[in-house]
């Protein structure tokens, strides 16, 4: 892992989001790095983010989290593509297409969770990330992102 | 619409969620009503809950909004399917098994943003709603969630 997050690279005019954005100050703030051929993201909740049952995490809160790691990561590998390195060119910023979530079991409070992103598809402007979503090396909900680049102003 | 919501009937230890529970007090407690066939929702999102762009409303906000939204109508569904009226007997409360989620346009903040479900499956402890998303009658965002019934404690 480097200690400059996917997110740390983002255009200022796109990082106010709740989820991932550096300049939001309400935000979530999420981090996402490189781990080899995978993303990974690891998130502690504050305690108000429960699911219905006190002992659980929120699920919205979960595909919040796969959709910010998925748009991190979707960014950091279109940037790995052209052959680059973080921060030689401004970092592409992607848009959600679609999002999907498969809860398998309840996942904990009290834990670090762990994202773990894997690029299946990379094309033109598109990119899909698979993400798994674990707690205690245990996976708690699975997750497919379509992500879309936002086209780039000239100049960039 | 009636005045009490579908959220207001949730058992007390189901009712922490951040998104709908009612016992939540750091939450976003969204409500959710029957309007004819379709079950309804407005909510009004907080400034700090921007997309990367901070016109937009963030993502995971969205993908927040249809769960939580899509467990209410599940339970509320189960309620109307049994022949009984909201009260009648304790709410079922749902977990989502899976959420999917099309972003068809950006959301744009400073809007009331509408909620609508309609169940398209209802079987044994298994429902199936789609939801719409929209802002100023335009459909922004559309959602299915497969939602399973927790098993009830003997005597509930």
């Amino acid at each position: 892992m480097t200690s400059k997050a996917f997110q740390d690279y983002y255009p200022d005019e796109f990082a106010h989001c709740y989820g991932c954005g550096r300049l939001n100050e309400n935000g979530l703030q999420i981090k996402s790095y490189w781990d080899g051929d995978e993303s990974v993201c690891l998130f502690t909740p504050e305690p108000h983010f429960t699911g219905g049952f006190p002992g659980n995490m929120y699920g919205g809160l979960i595909a919040s989290l796969i959709d910010c790691h998925g748009a991190g990561t979707a960014s950091a590998a279109k940037i790995r593509e052209l052959g680059l390195s973080m921060g030689e060119k401004p970092s592409s910023r992607f848009v959600t297409a679609s999002l999907k979530v498969d809860f398998i079991k309840p996942t904990p409070m009290g834990k670090v969770i762990e994202l773990r992103g894997k690029v299946t598809e990379i094309k033109e402007r598109k990119v899909i990330v698979n993400i798994t979503v674990s707690a205690d090396n245990l996976v708690c909900a699975k997750g497919e992102v379509v992500m879309v680049q936002i086209p780039e102003k000239p100049g960039n």
